[in-house]
């Protein structure tokens, strides 16, 4: 018996690719999409150009997002991509009667709402129970920024083992984060945009909230700093992250190493569907074109590493934006949410 | 009257630029020009295919570089682009007799050999008195690798006016660097690569001895560190850095963006013909294809100027690779030289 | 004394680039800049991003392109880069009044409009004599689709010496003749897309026009056939071509590589300011970023010329699109008409 | 049981991606892995770097293309990806003994060697028994070249229902099509490169023996004509290229998509793993990175229809070069020789 899931903001990139991956998902099944007024009424098959779909899911019809869905649905959960301005309202609405699962900034910093990767704070899921207590029948779960989901997977092991005091990182991010139509060719033909808006903030203040404690129905900030620069290059999915850490702790470069290379999450320990074997890969070079599809897209890689002076390292981690960045992190949500009982 | 120049290595692409940048200067002719022995003594024409050339450049017979040039000509000044592993002894021979500017790495870090930015250390052409008291009647004088001239040129100003304690650098260089065939396509298409050999390491070390000072004949390097990661990026030309750097003092940003922007060094005061008008020009976004040609391409261009905490800021700076990052830094560090009576 | 110019549609890429080559030009001066109301009342400053210009450009104050902007200044000819969709009344409604060089495809095939290339049919400019007997006081001239240019340039001297029978064409195309947005990265990246929206037409009618006969105030449209196939490509500027053609008669291979090479037109005869020495450069293997600057952009390459069969050659020709195809295009047009005292 | 397949040339781009399919096949064991004497005794590990492959595959040791791999090991069916000059004597001294499939062009138009295409022309194997006649007990089997193959799967049908007289194809290639280092980024980038070294000639002549008939141990040529002009683009993976054909009948646009539509050939009847459910997609505009792994990479793509007089049509087609066009093209002949029994 598979999930019914809707998919909210199904025509945009990060929207597509969640009819895509649900649309190949053994635990969920796509019951309805839907979209802005523009196109709703249309349908599927007259919006979505992105990917290749089964008939089935080309002759939907598209709904409006701002309606309803739940009165002509019976939905277990509901997939975001809606924009971040709308998205305040929307979500807040239809949590108060069913789970969300948002790829959306809007709520990501709310007190009451995980800001999750199921491999990093799982814990966190504990804040639904806040959300309850207000009356909410459903829940809202937030799955970070697509570059903060890729460096802080690969923070994770280095906090617990060595403590992190300082992050300066500097972002080589894919068109596709932007989405279809959000940089255009003659921006980024024979050319790198050393600027991508509010980007730098996220990246700087999530994996604070990510790497915090829940205490108390609470939060509580990880206390490292973050200094992030981000640019756009002309790759089309796979983010890369040149990363400068200090440390608490002064490992080896081995150490540091097999830190990342052994760790696991508990994705990996509940099998849950979308978790990679290994969360991390390790590679000398990382690169997008050759590894962002590792683990279905849903492991980064990471390499590069060398340590310049005592606590202090340099690496690269590279990952699949719009997989474990946005669809497949919210995908990867859902599953935990469904295996904790929340759905 | 021109001064005569010799090109070797001119068959490359750094070796092509010179040969293309020298035949449209007004104080240098091309005299002669010398590649491998591969092809030595067929025609320029055969040989050239990165830029278009005049008849009569195209015409010349290339010779051989590892024999004598100075027995067939008169040469004032001979322009180095020959690989790092055979200049180090065919710069040293020739140097004992003629004026070499070179853009090979293998003597940059020689006690008693310029590295030089004339806008930096001009006085560091003082070496080539030493030079002279070991006998040679002509001089060596380098410039620096492509990625560490942009960085310096922007790391001067900070430098005198709010002194440096640490640079960490994350670099996203055009494939131009690497010569004509050094990146494949199949490597660089939709994609970015983090690593380039011996590229870090050049980075880490060549800002310390061009922000050092002469002393007693010697160079004392400047006492920050400088941490590089560099990465390969699909763009043709122009290197753009990520900086994150700490000062001794405590500018605001407004402070910091007018000691770049109104930096002028000793070639704006000579009016040297190739120096830029101004060394770093100030944008709000730096990009390589909109940005690189600024100055004729002898122009830096700094923006993203951010102040992340007391003494610490973060910002872009991006510039021509083939021409202020090597062929027109050596004809720079020529100008000067004929300027100082050198030649 | 310059000749004052206004320039309709000024911040798209088309516009933005009359700007910046009307200000580089001898002959013109701009004097107004116009765009839509949006941007109406702004300064150039803040909506001109694809180039850099002076200060005196960039402190111009936007006008209104709907509005009636002869009231304000003193025009001798307005350049037109506004879409085609409004195209067709604003520039009839002008050209009552003023002379008009348009880029726009709304009055190209006119009857009493000349399509010109002042190398290919500059008597073509005698249907002005037509405009003037219905009671304009101006005029209004255009220039083809930049693909139709690019390969009419080609045709010309093939038609003149040889006969044309029958043009297969597939092209290309650049991203720039989209527009600064018209095609996204996401589109276009790892990719080529063929198919260009009416560009396919506008190449199988206009050089029927173009190398058509003026007689009695009528053109009569020459009598091959052009097939076109359009392919958008991942690159910046300059469109590349593959034609198979059938001639009438039978010339060698090098007779007809002589005919393109040698080819001379009227702006070259006049000198005028932006005619290229060679309206037709040969090279081996046209490509768009090593020859689309030849001429300052206004010549075009062509090369791999062979013969298949008796009458039938293939060949490859290439041009910047946006100089030759379009801005420059309309330049040299008001160029030939200044000189012919139509302004 | 799976054959034991052999793999000469292992370490290029052709022969890494042999390696990576035939690992994941279903009837074919890799037994064996060759290459140039520069790497033979090395490990995989060391050489491939273009794909991800399991340890066993990583581990294996290269041997020496030119020794007898037949000595030390049970083969069923060698793959070749060896260079041209010297596949003739290396293909055909292995042929005596066993099996060989492949993607070298050395004996393509041999007289007693089958160039095939298992959709177009599977009764060419007879010429195997030709083969047999001279004394090998092993055999030789050919696809065409890459370019070849996706044209004439798709003129399979046409030339079947209505006859062709001529075509008229101008390609855009990808870049590995050339191999891992045959084009450098300084070459493609921001660019096109209209030649192709060989590749003309092959694409006029391969079809030819392709659609040909087998009589009496001979292939009597197709008679229409092909005239090709080939391009190089800035495309990872795809071959898409532009057809102007002459019919001999007259069908409709709706008849002449119909037969590219439905067309199936023998792999599909025979239910080969490697074929594809339809050979030909059908797509409004046909796309390398949209498309080219439809099928698992084993289907063209065709599209952009249209009758342009009668019997005269323009269409798209494109294919992933090196699965359709290359090692799945091979790998499809081997499973046809095996169902055959040749193996």
């Amino acid at each position: 018996m598979k999930l019914n899931a809707a998919v909210l903001g199904a025509t945009g990139m990060v929207g597509q690719r969640f009819v895509k991956m649900l649309s190949e998902s053994n635990w969920f099944e796509v019951e309805c999409i839907s979209a802005s007024k523009r196109t709703a009424g249309t349908r599927y098959r007259d919006n979505a150009l992105g990917f290749e779909y089964s008939d089935d899911i080309l002759d939907m019809t598209i709904e409006d997002t701002t309606k309803n869905i739940l009165k002509d649905h019976d939905i277990d959960i509901a997939f975001s991509a809606i924009p971040a301005d709308i998205a305040g309202k929307v979500e807040a609405d239809l949590a108060e009667k069913v789970a969300v699962a948002t790829n959306s900034a809007a709520h990501r910093m709310d007190d009451d709402v995980p800001l999750l990767i199921p491999e990093v704070n799982p814990d966190h899921l504990g804040l639904i129970d806040v959300q309850r207590k207000k009356g909410w029948e459903g829940s809202l779960v937030t799955n970070p920024n697509c570059s903060t989901i890729v460096m802080v997977l690969s923070l994770k092991p280095l906090y617990d083992a060595f403590g992190i005091k300082d992050i300066k990182v500097a972002t080589m991010q894919a068109v596709s984060g932007a989405g279809f139509t959000g940089v255009s060719s003659m921006g980024i033909l024979d050319n790198v945009i050393p600027y991508i808006g509010n980007e730098e903030h996220k990246m700087q203040t999530e994996p604070k909230k990510l790497l915090g404690s829940l205490e108390g129905g609470k939060i509580i900030d990880a206390s490292f700093n973050v200094t992030a620069l981000c640019t756009r290059v002309p790759v089309i999915d796979g983010h890369t992250e040149s990363i400068f850490v200090e440390l608490e702790s002064d490992p080896t470069a081995d150490e540091f190493t097999e830190a990342l290379r052994t760790f696991k999450g508990l994705p990996q320990e509940l099998n849950l569907p979308s978790a990679p074997k290994n969360p991390i890969e390790i590679r000398p070079v990382p690169q997008p074109r050759m590894h962002r599809d590792l683990g279905n897209g849903m492991a980064v890689t990471a390499g590069r590493i060398e340590k310049v002076a005592p606590n202090k390292f340099k690496y690269v981690v590279m990952g699949h934006n719009t997989i474990r960045g946005a669809v497949g992190a919210s995908i990867l949500n859902a599953e935990l949410m469904a295996e904790k009982k929340y759905l």
